[in-house]
């Protein structure tokens, strides 16, 4: 693990091609961890982030308590683990334990890393107006980490109904965006 | 091309991995399509899906002044034409003549489905309340339609600076998740 930081204006680049990420939150001092899928950019830089966590969720209290979180970015190798994440609650269990996931301290939030993610974003709470009608927060990404001996991370992608894609090969086409 | 109806509850399985997607409107008759990476779902159903189209794109004066759009979900057969979807504006140039794309007639909005692409979906725009401060539309799925004779499309997902991951293998993981 040899997690590096990313300038903050690169964090598009991982977000955009819609990867599941983990959400990890430190709540009372108890740490969690959910899986998630309905995310988007919202601003370069400084990267804003807007994310969907029910209120169904444990992590949706911590969240709006805590006003900080971490995106943790994970890989095909730990897979069942992030499923793992979504299908029980942080109500009762202690989900870095169950799954055998390592917290790792974060430099600008209580919410932990997450080592075996390829990369991880330290998030603050900016915007919460759209907490009531669509259970959408909107984040600030304050600090990145990123593992940069992983070349080529095979990232997966929630297709619904327990199918997942797997990033396959990448292209490159003359793009004038960003 | 067999263009089939999608059951609504069904669309989230399209936008969750996060693919490149084509955002056509109508205005004054004249259709016109962009390239788009930034959106989430925001409700499974009706479907509601989240989505910046920057103030800067000709796109962003029809959606606001229609209120409908449609996304088109293309392949990496049409790579290319996408890219240059995004790279160029519409305010001088019909796109759809320039990068031979196929309109098609809607059933629920004016703005073109995109016969090439294998998944479209009729869009109305429900809430614009996040316009001003993040270029961020609500739009609500009306119709929804796909290809179903293909059976695993590989969609594209920008990574940025040029770079497209495209879509590999599918697994399936047992998921509580929708």
């Amino acid at each position: 693990m040899a997690h590096r930081s990313l300038p903050l204006s690169q964090v598009y680049r991982l977000l955009e091609p819609g990867p599941v990420v983990l959400v990890t939150t430190a709540r009372k001092a108890r740490p969690n961890v959910m899986a998630m899928s309905w995310h988007t950019m919202l601003e370069f830089e400084p990267p804003l982030v807007g994310c969907v966590v029910s209120d169904r969720n444990h992590t949706f209290a911590a969240l709006k308590a805590t006003r900080e979180c971490v995106i943790a970015i994970p890989t095909i190798e730990i897979a069942k683990q992030v499923v793992g994440c979504g299908n029980i609650s942080g109500r009762s269990v202690d989900k870095f334990a169950r799954f055998g996931l390592t917290p790792m301290a974060a430099s600008r939030v209580a919410a932990p890393l997450v080592a075996q993610c390829y990369a991880n974003l330290e998030c603050r709470v900016v915007d919460t107006r759209f907490v009531a009608r669509y259970c959408f927060f909107v984040l600030e990404v304050v600090k990145a980490w990123i593992d940069r001996a992983r070349k080529d991370p095979r990232t997966i992608h929630h297709r619904g109904m327990g199918s997942f894609m797997v990033a396959g090969p990448t292209i490159r086409l003359p793009s004038k965006a960003r």
